[in-house]
């Protein structure tokens, strides 16, 4: 048995905020499923690698024992009141600085409540999804909406730590990767607007209509113009890959080499190897290490492993990728921690690694490649 | 070195009977490849993952030395004679429900024979395109055909455990999940129909014609409206995938959400990951997890790890995959439980699992779920 | 902890010649990457699996420790000159024959400089894209190219190892895998020879131009019709995968089986699953096992053994797919050689496989299965 390589302070690259709610235990159990929804009948979601990921690390930070029910994890945090167990989760990470993604839906703390709670910093990625549709809600014309949303881009450039974007996975960017002529832009953007308001005239007349009244940005010119705008400003852009091949981002990829700002990809399990492949083929392309350790529990040494096998190792960084529960940023921090240790502990054991290297190579991926890609706030 | 975990009963959910005719040497190893043909000359399909967890498992069960030459295994298979040969592979499997494919050609026993056999129970497994070819041959004209056959279907549904699809991803069925029109489903009928007569004609009045004579179903219409009929009658529907990416069925998987029916995966390796996922993402889609560890020998817990990964773990279920040889019954069952009791069993010595958790998903894996899913004969 | 199983002599199937000049910091790190090209800003090439697996392995060849830093390595290497490197790495290598593709362009060294340096046999492999640029550049017409080059391909079957494509994958040869006919074929010759022609012409007149000034074969048709000519030499043809999925060759490897030539999937990771599932199902095709371990350093033994899953193990062939630096002969010859002997080693102890059955395929895999495939000098 080789020795687990100890992993300084980290950066989590991609987060969301933490619910301002109590939960109950149904609350509690859909939100351990990255795809939301309901469990099958007869099955729940606590059997899952990150149900089980949850009880292994989380009890034992409110006063339990490791792999305790359920039911009694709840009463625990239940009697501590959600601002306690937050508080007390997110200060058992590790983490240093959180990126949080404020584009999601739904009552989530901001990084500015993540600061406080955490005890660390925390820097705003902003989704430009949202953006789009915040801009569309008050904007008159095509032409007005073009130009604030060119405005708003730029200035959230100067603030935010970096752009992601959720859909460009789920288009594709293919075969047309570069940036759409402002005619077609115009065009595109007129059909979107008009689709929004007849939805928004809709809702106002009748008809219980959909939670979200206004069409989200699902116009692949619109958000192709969108990333170019982005990519103009020279932060970097992440892409949330929703398990889908990062080869159709491979043109974009191409596309953008050389323009000066970094492209993430983010949520690329199953195809992480894929991801490195390209992150080893673009010196402007990175891979996400860590949502997938977080997802996968016990097996997210493994999945880490492979990650390690083609992406040079300044190429690669640590995420948690959690959503709505502080449980899912302490099981991201923690997994990765171990898993990462234990990889680079074996092959330092085995000879194949020097150990100097290794702790270098786990203070890049852990928090110095992304303190290099996002900078200083 | 960790303890293995022991698995207990296992439901075989599964598997196809075994061949009623003594083997020689090379008729046998044929039948170690999953795609059948001839090994490359100078080669031997014995030299096989499957081929060395043969030689491993089975000849201790006949009386011999593991690892034993396959000509002196061969010996002592024919030795004992192909039923007394069956029924002590069979009876070393630790199953006790085989569901039983009876959809595939040639001399193969078929559910009371391998109860018999093997001192377990046995249930059917319909083949939807075998029933389709059947009900075609005593069909005189499409409204009849499409009538019969879907009284057929609903009349197994009444005694099968579940039905069964080999061509549907094959066909793939995107970018049309859901089901077709009547017009083009008679449209698609008579157009079937009408070729297979054609192929009967050319038959009968001379040449040899392949081996089998009439059309299997390729209709991706009349495929589409069987399985919309199957999924109808409430019982599950297993996929063979044949080694494709089960995002093939990704759209018909979300059009069928809700209805009640259960979609199995079969056979998704290499692509094993994303049937994982898909199961995470809809309640009503389960993932084989041991297929591929019967085929994959020495490697079979390292992949079963990997399905471990995204799937909960109520939406796994065990089959062999095995057909022809009740050695393949045999490797199915005990790589499934080594490698299923080796991965828990390391993850509860690594303190990432509770005892008590292991034991209980062990139990699922092996036979709940699918008592779950296919209920009582 | 197992015992690592000892690997004999090797092939190296598929390798390129040495760089005949001193290297710099720079120009060696460079040469460390698969794709080429620069490292992000603040990162090093050194900083990977390739960069640590050289580190490990050849500093002790010429007199240094293990993980020693790469300036200390890039002197010594100076101070022995560039012959005298390559003298005692090439020689440390355990290959007894390379196989060496001549159509790279650069000061590379050939195979009979490779067999000096090495002690060791050397072949040549045949690039036929190389081929048909050295043809257009000497035959005048459409007629006379497609005459010699028919001649070059026949010639070069009698004595080359094999045949090898680097742009078949990129094209991929559906849906059309059969040979094109000779009135496609004499169509696409001429506009490529044209094409060349006016390329030629443009820049003879002035202007910068492409580093590589005439059409490399990017010909769809031009190259199915050379891959139909190469099959029907009867010499084995290689296909560079380039990282992609060999499903692409599918229609090519159904429609060349029984033909009497061998294809081999190089560099399929991360589609080394895929590649050997492939060479399970037809008897005429072979996977690459020794590239994708010499990329991935501290990983090989775990991508190896996912090669091992489903390719029967007289389908399998090693080489170093190293370029320019002797540096990655090592490293490709070493990573394999442990990576084997660990794997089947572990399967031995856990009593998997017999210790005989592990020394025949590791003596198969290493060499044995390459003397069949490749035949006598």
């Amino acid at each position: 048995m080789t020795d687990i390589l100890p992993v300084a302070d980290l950066v989590d690259q991609h987060c969301h905020g933490v619910l301002r709610t109590e939960l109950g235990l149904g609350t509690f159990e859909a939100r351990l499923a990255t795809a939301g929804g309901q469990a099958a009948p007869g099955t729940t979601f606590f059997d899952t690698q990150t149900g089980f990921a949850v009880r292994r690390w989380c009890p034992p930070l409110l006063g339990l024992e490791p792999h305790c029910p359920p039911a009694g994890y709840l009463a625990r945090r239940r009697e501590l009141g959600v601002l306690e167990t937050g508080r007390r989760l997110l200060r058992a990470t590790g983490v240093t600085t959180y990126l949080v993604d404020t584009g999601l839906r739904g009552d989530l703390t901001g990084p500015a409540e993540i600061a406080v709670a955490s005890g660390a910093d925390a820097r705003e990625l902003v989704r430009l999804e949202s953006l789009a549709e915040q801009i569309a809600d008050t904007s008159g014309t095509v032409a007005s909406f073009l130009a604030n949303l060119a405005e708003a881009v730029h200035a959230s450039a100067a603030s935010a730590a970096a752009f992601t974007s959720v859909t460009a996975a789920r288009h594709g960017l293919e075969p047309d990767s570069g940036p759409p002529s402002p005619g077609t832009v115009r065009g595109a953007a007129g059909r979107w607007l008009a689709g929004r308001e007849s939805e928004r005239r809709a809702a106002r007349t009748g008809g219980g209509g959909p939670s979200a009244p206004y069409a989200s940005l699902d116009d692949p010119v619109l958000l192709r113009h969108l990333l170019w705008t982005a990519v103009a400003c020279g932060r970097p852009l992440q892409f949330h890959l929703h398990s889908t091949d990062p080869q159709r981002l491979a043109g974009f990829a191409a596309a953008t080499a050389g323009l000066g700002s970094d492209l993430v990809l983010l949520h690329s399990y199953p195809y992480h190897r894929q991801a490195a492949q390209l992150a080893s083929v673009h010196p402007h392309v990175y891979a996400d290490v860590g949502a997938a350790p977080a997802r996968t529990g016990a097996r997210a040494a493994a999945v880490l492993a492979e990650i390690l096998e083609l992406a040079p190792f300044g190429k690669l960084l640590f995420s948690s990728g959690a959503q709505g529960l502080p449980e899912l940023h302490v099981v991201g921090a923690r997994q990765f921690r171990e898993a990462l240790g234990r990889v680079l502990g074996d092959w330092v054991g085995d000879g194949a690694w020097s150990r100097t290297d290794a702790t270098r190579v786990a203070a890049m991926i852990g928090s110095g490649n992304a303190r290099r890609v996002y900078g200083p706030a």
